[in-house]
């Protein structure tokens, strides 16, 4: 996959020359390449930001920078233009799984109060990371170009991909444990050291529904029990 | 602010070397540490991850490191420790503005398939970014970090900081413009050109409404509508 990414702060994107985004760009599976909002200024003081018309605090990315940065790096991507904005798509797992499937994509990071609204003209689509304010769109390009690479074929070897995972079946994680089975007088739960596989799964499962049920009722709501569910949750409670 | 990050990745933090935070740092208003969990393991290869109880794919943090970086570091930080999980309480405007008045607070990042569940007994809160699945907790501790600090008193500039951004009435921001009046055949709106600051004050608050009502119904659904909003609809509506 091909990323490029227009910012003011390429240098922050230097955070994916580690780790697993890293380990992938030495592989080849991800390029991630940054150009710099600034470079494309027709300012004679490389000037790219400007006062609101209408008054009001702050400063706003003029356009023109914008503008001509995205048309530069069209001709060498021909994915879609994806801002990171406040007024975006609010960003989560199936955005992440459908991104990962583009072969290119374009970013753009706005910084200052926000970018000039004609430059959405120029722009394909909007992604919100959240409901918070932070101090550029850096900061929320890095988790979601990190969530879409990690969804890219070979980007994660073999004994970390797996399909178990949170928001994959809309249920949070159960609980893991690893050695020692006894840390400071705290025990791992029996049943994980039984080496019976299906009394783990099903205490997974009931973990799973109960965590959900207590910490994220707004995605217990929209999980359905199944038939096997409810055995799971009337054996377990019983056991209590 | 002091914040002191424990993390597998310490050299990712580099990111707020530049821009607002990197500046707030010199200024001292902020004091952004980091600590290897790594120097804090036992294993004599160094290790700090290890094979899931009851089976599973991925390896995860073992408790020790990761307790034993969070007893030295409460030598030197009497903040809470907020662990950055998926099964954590969303982030938003109000977690950031409230952890914003803290003197001092420790991140703890997971990697790998996650954390022993013996270690949530050393933390006292967990924060997820939202609902999708990251590389590791540094990810999502990044832009929770950036949220954070902005709200702390003197890390904007007069200039940048305000209230009537994104998320803080509960609506969207309303679009803004910059010069030229004119781009490529496209012109600011007339009434930004004014010079009427009650027009403009209600335009934009008309667009607001009507961004927040089309792009998130969600968001849109929760704020109340005042008697003033009614009037500003009514007239803006009959004049399109």
């Amino acid at each position: 996959m091909k990323i490029d990414i227009l910012t003011l702060f390429p240098e922050m994107f230097n955070i994916f020359n580690h780790s697993i985004i890293g380990r992938a760009q030495e592989k080849g599976i991800i390029d991630i390449n940054t150009f710099n909002i600034r470079d494309f200024t027709k300012d004679k003081h490389k000037k790219v930001d400007d006062y609101p018309y209408g008054g009001g605090a702050g400063m706003l990315m003029a356009t023109q920078p914008i503008v001509d940065s995205i048309r530069a790096v069209k001709k060498l991507n021909k994915g879609k233009v994806v801002f990171l904005g406040p007024r975006g798509i609010p960003f989560n797992q199936e955005i992440a799984k459908s991104l990962s499937k583009e072969d290119e994509i374009i970013f753009l990071c706005g910084h200052y109060e926000g970018i000039d609204e004609r430059c959405y003209d120029y722009i394909d689509m909007e992604i919100s990371l959240g409901d918070f304010v932070l101090t550029g769109g850096e900061m929320a390009c890095i988790p979601v170009v990190d969530s879409v690479c990690r969804m890219v074929d070979g980007v994660l070897s073999k004994s970390e991909s797996y399909e178990d995972e949170s928001f994959y079946n809309g249920l949070l994680e159960y609980p893991q444990y690893t050695r020692p089975a006894v840390f400071e007088e705290k025990p791992v739960p029996e049943v994980l050291l039984s080496g019976h596989h299906e009394n783990i799964r099903k205490w997974r499962k009931f973990k799973s529904i109960e965590t959900t049920r207590i910490k994220r009722p707004d995605l217990f709501k929209k999980y359905t029990i199944t038939k096997e569910d409810k055995k799971i949750l009337k054996k377990f409670n019983r056991d209590k």
